[in-house]
């Protein structure tokens, strides 16, 4: 039986995480650690200032579950580490994630940090994003794309140190026109900071803003999204600009 | 006079954030928004579950300073949208960090996060390394390359959207033979938990490893620092592994 790992960043008690684990099921032994709490927004954070906690919450054939005080980041290794210590992983899949990591959203994703880990690690990973926001999203119009991504992740061979970014639209079964291998959208976030004041007088920001992707390309995940397609972007750790190589070679010296 | 922004992730108080403010005052107006806390590990984490604090330390003929309860990335993000708000800024720098963050420290890094966001946002920026975690590294033989690098930095076109990776030996200045654009080595941590008990028995784990830099290949920073020299990786943010589309063209559907 293959092993899975499964993870995700808005924490251990979010419903795409449950629907995440639901689908998995019937594809092998299933070891989940997830972050306590919500890690949206923490990337490929790892922790090394403090110390990492760990507990059991439940453990029955083929299933066991573990609550992690850290990152996604850190839940893969934990996972790797020191739940399935020797023991060979299969898969590793993240998510599923309430609202969008495509274009690059992915920088800041801690869903798509834990599928990169994966990849770092050599192993075929896979985050899955859901383009709602809304703690209670209906992952059930979902399910079956991502059963089939799954299965074809598992038949398939994957280039190593690749993982795949998986984002779902928000439409029904129905309307969803296909898959689409995609690139990362080079489209952005304008930002604001909203001033507040708390009830002491002193001053904090939230952080908020807009998504906006125009001129994105034909062939870029925020495109096949618009056209009601599933994109995948595979993508990859190895950060080089190596045309920038080239055009910078006067630092040498 | 230029604007150049100045972070780090050693946090506000670190020697290596002392050293690069020093280094840079005669280029331009200074404005450091460094994180209260260390931020080692951070990646590009950034901070949406939780409001974000700033405060101003200290203000004189250009130079501001202040610190934030936030990630790297929040910092420069607090920089460029609330302290410089409407302002244009010119370059942006990270560091100098206690500790490598060449090969794939750069996807954890915070430093390396900071100045990623900064090539986001269209502006020239540059994260520097000492390879020496010591709180109290020396940072004097370092200074005078990174000087030079900063003045590069500043008279040359630097291809939008890349960012630079800077990371400097521990050794004597005069056995430093050059500086080298190279490629991100693909070396690896072999990583170990090591479990604790706290003093009411409940367990805990300190992530701890060697790093293991083995046939890095020639052209890679890996290589460029054990033969002494500085290397620079220049960086990008677009993950997209595009010899991978084609190789998982199947899962178009």
């Amino acid at each position: 039986m293959l092993n899975i790992l499964i993870t995700n960043d808005d924490g251990i008690r979010a419903k795409g995480l449950r629907t995440l684990i639901e689908i998995a099921r019937p594809f092998g032994n299933i070891t989940v650690v997830a972050p306590q709490d919500p890690m949206s927004g923490m990337g490929h954070a790892i922790t090394v200032n403090r110390p990492l906690r760990m507990n059991l919450l439940k453990k029955e054939e083929n299933y066991q579950e573990y609550v992690c005080v850290g990152t996604p980041v850190d839940c893969v290794k934990m996972g790797l580490r020191v739940v399935l210590e020797n023991q060979s992983v299969d898969l590793i899949l993240s998510g599923i994630n309430h609202g969008s990591n495509a274009s690059t959203n992915v920088i800041y994703s801690g869903t798509m940090g834990a599928a990169i880990e994966g990849a770092m690690e050599g192993k075929k990973s896979v985050g899955f994003s859901l383009l709602d926001y809304h703690p209670d999203a209906d992952f059930s119009q979902a399910s079956d794309f991502i059963r089939k991504i799954i299965a074809d992740v598992i038949e398939t061979p994957i280039p190593r140190g690749v993982a795949l970014n998986v984002n779902i639209p928000k439409i029904k079964k129905e309307d969803i026109k296909g898959i689409k291998m995609c690139t990362q959208a080079d489209a952005y976030w304008i930002e604001e900071y909203i001033p507040r004041k708390d009830p002491w007088g002193g001053d904090y920001y939230w952080l908020a803003g807009d998504f906006l992707g125009e001129n994105v390309g034909q062939d870029s995940d925020i495109q096949a999204l618009k056209e009601n397609y599933i994109s995948i972007v595979p993508v990859q750790y190895d950060l080089t600009a190596f045309d920038a190589i080239e055009k910078l070679k006067h630092f040498n010296s």
